[in-house]
């Protein structure tokens, strides 16, 4: 069941507690917009010292009030906030926004002051929305409530919109009607000290007013909670989201290969991947895709059309298109035919289809209807620029009539008219989405598209595996202090008990006892230094392959412990690891590897290993536990992938395998939540399943 | 000396050669722009059939003017034109614009009529803009010429701004006034028959009203000319340029590698990036940027401050600032205690500075002020939140205030408030860039960082070697066909003729004679297929590295023949490839190479090389001749650079060695234009140059 915030965007009655009579103070502006805005409920102001507030009897407190309050707004000094709340349980409100500032975010007395605020509505049983905020807003007609103190009047439309800057909210409220960004719901969560986007995602799933989530983050609430939550909500209706990425403490200390390639922003970036989130970085790009989305259909296919007036536009349209992944696809004759009976002699009927300056209103509009009525066209961008000498309105509205006719996804473009935008969007309620910019209007579609094929997505499971996990527990049980790397015979141990395959590994302690582990192995083998410390073993010159006899071994381990006397750190070696030397001619090194973030849990990395880790960081992450669609996924996404899968008449490398084993690490982070850090570099994936092996690993106690 | 085009951007007299006294035609609007404009010279309005128009005398002929005419503008049908032209010739006018349209844009017949008219403007010694042109402005008070026929009222300034699409001009002079984008010159080129862009970036070179260069193209017109001309010209002022990519028919057929990496978009990526041109992709981002250069400083270092009055906006802004290269830096303590005297409690003086909602004009003033003065900050980001209660009119003059005394770079944001923009700019004629968009801002300032990193960079010269050009021009003589690959034999002669290192190699025919070779290279050897018609050896299997004796190459050459059999492809054989295996194991394997392009000549390209090739695409472009900052350049900015430096111990490879390969690569093709295609890969470096080794070319002959 999903959370219920209907009390707080359904009010039947609203109490505004510190309602004032003085302009210019918020208990004056979030009265005053109610009433303006035409709320269908019944207000109650609240005030001790006034009778009447903009014309409606005010009360003196909110227990004199006779009739039930489904909804408290509080706007009073911060230090009488409690004492409102108590008097919120006495009158039975369970739903109340908190608007008053000077919480958790001034600082110490403040975080005091919230944690009692939290702690007393918890008590309740009540709802909060806030501290801080800026109220809340439905535009639907039943309710027509705007809840803020923000200037500005809500267009209706689709979309939600929560947001956790006030001030990014008041910006925006103030363009929707020059942009035509019609709203549904708009809420500002402030300090977030209860209510959270989580909550107010998880309730807009099932509203049928919302048909597009927008959100602007700062920060998560709860990491697992949104992904669990928008993995639901996306396979419904889109969510489009800005985060700004900023610090991420969780991972700062990292010292694997894989945590040294999680940045400040991987968080975030694989929470929203993995969940089907639409992340876009600008106010603009989030309502330009929400618009498309409220106001178009999704289009069937990647095949677009393209209308425009002008040469230039639709060049750089044609442009962003193919970036996209949309085909400016071919007419079908039929509709070469058709459309050149309506233009003059000069205009171009082939895609993208250029009218001219002298197309009126009933040219765009026979155009718009030939294009969206093609069989090869699934979507069209069309673009007016400045026409010359007609009204652009009309020729705007020919456009927007003919596409409310069509089933088919199509964006208009009226290039550097702003005003035209919301002239028409007066004019005509319903209407296709209208864009100032054609760039805009092919990536939308291309953001639609993508959408799409998510929605369509198979969701995956989380697989089991036959693995000894008590084993590994009792391998950990030896360690009595955290944050410690294992042993690596320890790190062997584990990864035979999952089932991971371990290149065949000795561990000599001497000079004398490698060449001993060496012929035991069979020449050629791999020699590395063995030792806690010793950490990033090719640095110190201390990894040789292809050893091909005992001759060599000595040399070459006499050389590794020169190197290491060199740099004044021999008494870190412990001794040598001996390995197999596998060919890895016919496969792939890539790195597995995992990372534990203090909020979002362990993060799963995949990607081309050996020496380009770090110089192309092709590597992609998800969050564990990873489900079989996330494995399929993260093996695809990166551009290694072509590489897997064999170039220049190479085989494929076993990619169900590389996938087993991806969810096998998945389980192991997911059993044993203590492992903060896991490198498996260079895990050597080739053509025979049998024939992959990790070559090296380190495992990380928490 | 740069192109004279005085006579057109400062005329002091103007024929309007088909000016109308009827409302909506062109000759109307265009003749009535120039004198709702407040033209500071004559007009003289030429029409047959009128005595007045626009209240001014108007003559029958342009022979009837008595006095000089420096511009003539034409606007006749276009079969009038010829003979306009002929009487412009008769009054010694030397300078024309032809607004006519109908030429090479619509077939055939136009370009026949548009043929002649270049060659009687050329006979007659003429410069012509146009035909199909919008036409020509000049802001500067003692000009004060608008000679184009579109709606809006120029905004003087100094951006200088030359556009190919004439729709796309006449959107941007519709959104000026509002986003006060400040033009010094415009001009529509249009069919650009006579002058190009080139010309007119060339006359802006020493023009001192034009601060900043803005194109906007669909063509170059002479690629090579391009890039010397912007070359120079961005040495001392900025050049920002839209550039749509779409066909180049130039390289379409490569079969090179490459070729193959060359996109359709790659000329101009490359002729911008070796120009110093900065390329952006929306006329939004050319005009904010171009406002940027105009109103502020180029900043010193990349240490910015961000002020703002609202947090959410102020975090997207660091994020972005991140990206493109600038240090949120630590404000000086001194200057935090100064903010600290003037900022509310809770504000933050902790870069961004947050002066949170309550801040009035003299606040933002007063923090402005303190910013710009920190030793600390280069460059600051200005940001005004819509306030709740202030006028942001007035906020914004403050700080422009500021700014002005400052000498330091600067942009104020009025978030989501164009209007204000406008105002601003109408009450404050000096003032500093106005942003409706702080993340743009922080972009904008990023880029003129660069912009100075390029500025101060050193030019570079095209390096001599001492090379066998005769050898070389015997070798081409032997061909007697083009478009054909050259024997390897020859290949390999070639590049000894110009000293770069090929890799001892010997070219059996037969596999008798095979293991003849190998014994005279010695063991271990490398075996490849030889065969003209073999493009890319390793798809067919047909390398073997590291033979070890007689026996094994006996066997790879059986195996070989057998796959090529099985493909049927085996009569393609013409031998076997013998060459010394060498250990690429302490060098690097690259590619170089260069592909000719039909309008921009040949483009060099180095990057890495091997199986990630295709899959990272890891490579730049330069066209040739490359001068030594050019190959500085080239091997600086792959990816891959730091591979070539040596990654984990490594010794980094002979750099220098790279970019004398580079240098003579381009010497090469400059000495023989013919050689269409190049490939040297892999080229594999090492640190120690006699160790670096091409192992593999190819040479197309055009």
């Amino acid at each position: 069941m999903s959370t219920d915030l209907s009390k707080f965007f359904y009010p039947k009655s609203i109490a505004v507690i510190g309602a004032s009579s003085k302009p210019g103070t918020l208990g004056y502006e979030l009265l005053g917009n109610l009433m303006n805005f035409g709320y269908n409920g019944k207000l109650f102001p609240v005030n001790p010292k006034a009778d009447a507030i903009h014309s409606i009897k005010s009360y003196k407190s909110l227990l004199e009030i006779k009739d039930d309050v489904d909804l408290a707004v509080i706007m009073l000094g911060k230090h009488l906030v409690l004492t409102a709340i108590d008097e919120c349980k006495k009158k039975k409100v369970k739903s109340v926004i908190v608007i008053t500032a000077g919480f958790k975010e001034v600082g110490e007395e403040g975080v005091t002051l919230e944690k009692e605020l939290i702690a007393k509505t918890k008590k309740y049983g009540m709802r909060m929305l806030g501290p801080n905020c800026m109220g809340i807003i439905n535009t639907k007609k039943e309710v027509q409530m705007n809840g803020t103190f923000i200037k500005g009047t809500p267009v209706p439309g689709g979309i939600g919109f929560v947001s956790q800057s006030g001030a990014l909210g008041a910006a925006v409220l103030r363009i929707i009607e020059k942009y035509d960004i019609g709203f549904s719901q708009f809420v500002s969560i402030g300090n977030k000290a209860d209510v959270s986007e989580n909550d107010v995602i998880d309730y807009w799933k099932d509203n049928d007013d919302v048909n597009v989530i927008t959100v602007y983050l700062e920060s998560f609430s709860d990491p697992k909670e949104f992904l669990r939550i928008c993995k639901e909500v996306t396979k419904t209706k889109p969510v489009i989201a800005i985060k700004a990425a900023k610090t991420n403490a969780g991972m700062k200390a990292a010292s694997s290969h894989t945590g040294a390639l999680a940045s400040a922003d991987t968080v975030a970036e694989t929470l929203f991947e993995q969940s089907g989130v639409i992340r876009v970085n600008t106010v603009e790009d989030m309502f330009n895709l929400g618009k498309a989305f409220d106001r178009a259909r999704l289009p069937v296919g990647n095949r677009v059309a393209i209308l425009t007036n002008a040469g230039g536009p639709a060049i750089l349209t044609v442009d962003e298109a193919d970036r996209c992944g949309l085909d400016v696809v071919n007419l079908s004759e039929k509709t070469k035919k058709k459309l050149r009976e309506i233009v003059v002699a000069e205009a171009s009927v082939n895609n993208p289809v250029d009218l001219l300056p002298s197309a009126n209103a009933d040219v765009y509009k026979k155009a718009t209807e030939l294009l969206l009525a093609d069989e090869n066209v699934d979507a069209a961008v069309l673009i007016l620029g400045p026409p010359l000498m007609f009204d652009t309105v009309e020729i705007t509205k020919y456009m927007c009539e003919a596409v409310n006719k069509s089933n088919k996804c199509a964006i208009v473009v009226v290039m550097s008219q702003d005003e035209i935008i919301a002239e028409v969007a007066k004019q005509m309620p319903v209407h296709p989405p209208i864009f100032n910019s054609a760039e805009k209007a092919a990536w939308a579609i291309g953001e639609m598209l993508k959408y799409k094929a998510w929605k369509e997505s198979p969701d995956g499971k989380v697989k089991q595996f036959n693995v000894n996990t008590k084993g590994v527990r009792s391998i950990i049980k030896k360690y009595k202090t955290g944050n410690v790397y294992l042993d690596f015979d320890d790190v062997y141990d584990i990864l035979n008990h999952y089932k991971m395959p371990i290149v065949e590994t000795l561990i000599a302690r001497n000079v004398q006892q490698s060449i001993y582990d060496a012929n035991k192995i069979g020449f050629p083998v791999v020699a590395k230094v063995f030792g806690r410390e010793l950490v990033h073993k090719s640095d110190v010159g201390g990894v040789a392959l292809n050893i091909q006899d005992e001759d060599e071994l000595i040399n070459v381990e006499s050389r590794i412990i020169a190197n290491l006397k060199e740099k004044g750190i021999d008494d870190k070696l412990e001794g040598f690891i001996l390995q197999p030397f596998a060919k890895i001619e016919d496969g792939v090194e890539t790195i597995l590897g995992a990372v534990k973030d203090a909020n979002a849990g362990h993060l799963l990395m995949f990607g081309l290993g050996g020496i380009f880790v770090e110089v192309f960081k092709d590597v992609k992450f998800k969050i564990a536990p990873l489900t079989t669609a996330d494995a399929k996924s993260i093996v695809r996404s990166i551009k290694s992938y072509e590489i897997l899968k064999g170039v220049r008449g190479k085989k494929s490398v076993d990619i169900d395998f590389v996938e087993e084993n991806i969810l096998k690490l998945s389980k192991l982070v997911t059993d044993f939540p203590e492992f903060t850090e896991i490198d498996l570099n260079p895990f050597v994936f080739s053509p025979n399943r049998n024939k992959s092996k990790i070559l090296d690993a380190r495992i990380k106690l928490g």
